[in-house]
């Protein structure tokens, strides 16, 4: 088990000396997990990333090999060593569920500890649900526009390799079928998929004697690539060699629209008419909806997807909202100046619905805002007195999306750039 | 060890099946690692994740672990996993020096091995050169607009845990000074830094006794952050509390380059003429430049270092360019179709310097271009015959890194988007 307890802004090492000098260290606190806005003109926001977020807070420990690291570095003195050599976060930890929409102001963690437990999961928190909820806030766009055509995530090759493996994960949640990322395969039971790239095709001294290779290989089902030389003729060399039940081809290049009709045309003329068609090139939401008209029966998207289809990140931000004075009596506390205000005090949040379909993100601060009985309480319990009681699956997470998206009203599906499809009502 | 071998896609597996059915799987190729333009107006990119790739591919190697998890998937067939058993890169691989400039169809890494061989490598390789590069392509600017005051990266927060610690790798390669992630610190050396947040002055009943308690447990040397309620209320309360040597102020909101002049002022008025003031919020390279002529000392950059600046992926791709018949000659390859195409056959790279300024980028292909005295080889060898020869270290790239940067004429500083600042010249 590697330690994730270095994933850490060396801040949070710097307060907690202080803190426990002083004693503000033991305080109890609630620190929250939210977004100020949703970028880009995104109607919603996805969660995602939060088993991801649980597994690693379990392997938050500081080690000898941590503590050692620390001591040499001088980082912090030996009272604070001695403190973090024991650490096991304690406290309790309550989020929106993984595969959820979220909204601006959505209490989408929120993690009530001491001050000295919390402070110190900054990072961490922020790190994985900032990446994997901006490829899932990206990806369900694309599910929509895709209109139930299976997609692929093909994008490990443009993020980091570990970052790819989170990605493949995320793109499932909110409805990828599959990812090209083995690895993804293997940590969280996605299906993979692929068959073969240009270099393949190239390697062979002719289109013929790749495809045939590859047919025999793989089977007729497989999906042959046929855009390497001249389209029209692969297809015709494709069938030659596969005969009419062929699985897929694939288009990488060129103009989708027009390649995807004629390829369909020819498939059908030689008899191939169960052959589907798959698209990669350059995919992103827009795209995928411009090819809503074309015969496509697959889209394989990649790039644009790892890197959260130009949001990149979400921006969620962890903030102490409330802190017990010595009194021992909470207080609520935000920043108070300029334009990255907060709003102090613990919250509680329930998307309203009228007959079915979501009107309001309600966030009640300091207590639990008033609803009815079609109203949905959306703070599910992750973490109680330090123990982990949340163990949804990623098939969980899949249904969850599924469920949440279909009670948001049908302008949450317009992708030009826009306002939060709910307000948020802070009461 | 943590084996690396399934951050790859799932094709270049079914390609190698099928490869070693027909036998072409043993063919001499060569495979090149390039970009075929540089995203946003860029007019160099730079290097990065030469050495992180170098361990990554160390670690390549197909465990019992990995080899039963693709034989219970059915990835591929046994005559298969038994070749994956015995893998062990057996070629040779140049490339780019780490911290080096490159541009449009530089041939960053060229690989050299049999088609089994370096096939397998296209995901791994791809995922590490394309984040770290782009994440130093997005922070060289950064520097340059910073005109030699320090910056500090600051972002793991805004990005995947593991990416973060290799953002901040490739940061330092780039010029950042220091950064604020603990695991980069350990992992390779990169010094951090940091102190507090927000929350820390929330905490405690006062700014005054937030301050009184960091500045007794790091010292005068501090930085503190200043804008959580009044700036120039904090900024009196910090001299009184800290004396006039306070080390530094931090401002992490408002209009910076106006409260940086008033906190300048006011902190020499109250004798506290040595105190620095570090900015940190939301800065990009166009910020940093525009506070060239505030009284800045220093800027934390987070997010648009993190995320590439608008560019958070390369777009290396990687290609099989050569490869022999059965005749044993080799034949130069490519991909014929539309606006991918690749220029086949094995690169060699030059840069051409006059009065040791770089004019231009001459890639031979087939053989070296030829060249006089001043220009500079690019490609260094990283593997030979399945020995890693590169060991350089992270202050190697660094030391590289500004001796390339300062070959480049003066219009590669310009942030303005615009073409490449040299011309790449095919031979």
């Amino acid at each position: 088990m590697t330690s994730t307890a270095l994933l850490t802004d060396r801040y949070e090492l710097t307060m907690l000396q202080a803190a426990l000098a002083d004693g503000t260290a033991h305080r109890p606190s609630v620190f929250e997990l939210f977004s100020r806005r949703l970028t880009g003109g995104r109607r919603y926001g996805v969660v995602a990333g939060t088993s991801r977020a649980l597994d690693a807070l379990e392997q938050f420990r500081f080690g000898d090999a941590e503590l050692e690291w620390l001591r040499e570095s001088e980082v912090v003195d030996a009272p604070t060593l001695d403190w973090l050599a024991d650490y096991r976060f304690s406290g309790s930890i309550w989020g929106y569920a993984e595969g959820e929409v979220y909204l601006p102001q959505s209490p989408v963690l929120v993690v009530e500890s001491t001050f000295a437990e919390g402070v110190l999961l900054e990072t961490l928190l922020l790190s994985v649900l900032n990446h994997d909820s901006a490829i899932a806030s990206a990806g369900a766009r694309m599910i929509s526009a895709a209109a139930g055509r299976p997609c692929i995530e093909m994008g490990s090759r443009r993020t980091h390799d570990g970052a790819a493996v989170a990605a493949a994960r995320a793109a499932h949640v909110v409805g990828f079928t599959a990812t090209s990322n083995l690895e993804a395969g293997r940590s969280y039971g996605v299906p993979t998929t692929g068959t073969s790239a240009h270099a393949f095709t190239l390697l062979h001294d002719s289109e013929r004697e790749a495809f045939s290779a590859q047919v025999d290989a793989l089977g007729v089902g497989t999906t042959l690539l046929v855009d390497t030389y001249d389209v029209s003729e692969a297809i015709r060399t494709a069938i030659e060699v596969a005969g009419p039940g062929l699985g897929a081809v694939r288009i990488d290049s060129g103009d989708l629209v027009s390649l995807a009709r004629q390829v369909r045309r020819q498939l059908d003329d030689l008899g191939a008419t169960q052959t589907r068609i798959i698209v990669t090139s350059d995919l992103d939401e827009h795209a995928i909806a411009a090819l809503a008209a074309a015969p496509v029966d697959g889209y394989g998207v990649g790039t644009s997807l790892v890197t959260g289809s130009g949001v990149p990140t979400c921006g969620f931000v962890y903030k102490l909202v409330a802190r017990a004075g010595d009194d021992g009596e909470m207080v609520p506390v935000a920043k108070a100046s300029t334009a990255k205000t907060s709003v102090g005090g613990r919250k509680y949040a329930v998307r309203r619905l009228t007959d079915g379909v979501a009107r309001a993100e309600l966030v009640g601060i300091g207590e639990p805002p008033r609803h009815d009985g079609d109203d949905r309480s959306l703070l599910v319990p992750l973490v109680a007195d330090g123990e982990r009681v949340h163990h949804g699956t990623l098939a969980d997470a899949v249904a969850h999306h599924r469920a949440a998206m279909a009670e948001l009203p049908a302008a949450a599906m317009q992708l030009s750039p826009g306002g939060p499809v709910l307000d948020t009502l802070l009461t």
